[in-house]
């Protein structure tokens, strides 16, 4: 798979929780050069981030994460902030303790509130597949089909481990074709990052593919 | 050190992002059996808590948590939206990358906007102490201080590591007096809870001392 091709479905990504502000300034640099989907950055960076990329970068950031665990009320106030500071995209993490009581309702509603609030820019929806049983997987699917959102996401990256193939593949054979699947977490080399887009993801959350990219193709971009 | 003055100096803590609502139950049950300081549980329960568990117990739950990258608006938007729903101890994790950065100014604002978002009520601020230098500590000992925080807490539990005797004596010889200390994250025995108190702690957030007070001692309460 070509290169370019790739790098253009890379949600480049930094969530640790003590970044500075030099690394999150190099991932935004890296993104703008490598031509990346977004950069993917704290919701406490995305106005700094904003102002510094100007308009030639979407900006990712997350709501209720890793845990999941805020109140509805919360997520809603977290995206419709985020986007006031800019961010073109919003990667949320469902309520897991809700998803293991079958709280099938309130898990929609939240995740409809949630687009809601992000006033027509895409949403994300994590749903931290290392923690669920393969039902759990297919009708969260089918929530996130049902709910608006435009992607389903595998993981948040802070869990017990990342995407792995069956569950991409999974994934993508239980949303609807309208919805994409975001494989992240754990993808390690350019093999595992083709591998995903051949298995039907259409973005990647790494901070890994551009640091590769860099050490085998000085020519790039 | 006498069990009944270790367990009234417990927030049984359960914040497993997939935690349902019977573990959570249970740790209520065992908080008010055992005479718990608090329940330490997710936002998303505070309210049903609240309703469950009547006037009895103090319900604690967390802000930001766990890595600390929230908007300084959308903490104190989660800090009134607990308090709220019922919880009357707030436990609120720092702007990691703003410490690492030496922002303090906008660390002990962050600080102070939350704490006068807690309506009176106790707030406890996590500074990670695994993620951080002696200086950094050290300086956020003197940033609580002046906050009007009241607990410092040395961890969130989902980082590399939790307390450490080390951390917990640096901590109480830095913060001022009427400042109390929270030693969290990997208290796994009655010698490890007796031993921080002693070094001057005076809550311990952990889920294991009354699991260990169960199998150790049936004849308490």
């Amino acid at each position: 798979m070509d290169i370019q091709e790739i790098l253009s479905r890379v949600d480049h990504t930094l969530l640790s929780p003590a970044a500075t502000w030099e690394e999150i300034r190099a991932v935004l640099d890296d993104a703008i050069r490598y031509r990346a989907a977004s950069a993917c950055i704290p919701p406490s960076y995305v106005s700094r981030a904003r102002a510094y990329a100007g308009g030639g970068l979407t900006i990712c950031t997350v709501v209720g994460f890793p845990n999941g665990s805020s109140t509805t009320a919360v997520k809603v106030f977290e995206t419709a902030d985020a986007v006031k500071n800019g961010a073109g995209e919003i990667d949320m993490v469902v309520n897991l303790g809700w998803v293991k009581d079958g709280l099938w309702d309130e898990v929609l509603a939240e995740i409809r509130a949630v687009k809601a609030a992000c006033g027509g820019h895409i949403l994300k929806v994590i749903i931290e597949t290392c923690l669920l049983t393969g039902d759990e997987k297919i009708k969260l699917c089918q929530l996130v089909s049902l709910s608006g959102a435009d992607f389903i996401k595998t993981s948040t990256g802070f869990s017990a481990h990342g995407a792995t193939p069956e569950d991409v593949a999974l994934l993508r054979a239980h949303v609807s074709p309208d919805v994409g699947v975001k494989a992240a977490g754990g993808i390690s080399s350019l093999e595992d990052a083709a591998s995903y887009l051949a298995l039907g993801a259409s973005r990647l959350g790494t901070s890994r593919v551009i640091k590769l990219v860099k050490d085998l193709r000085p020519d790039l971009p």
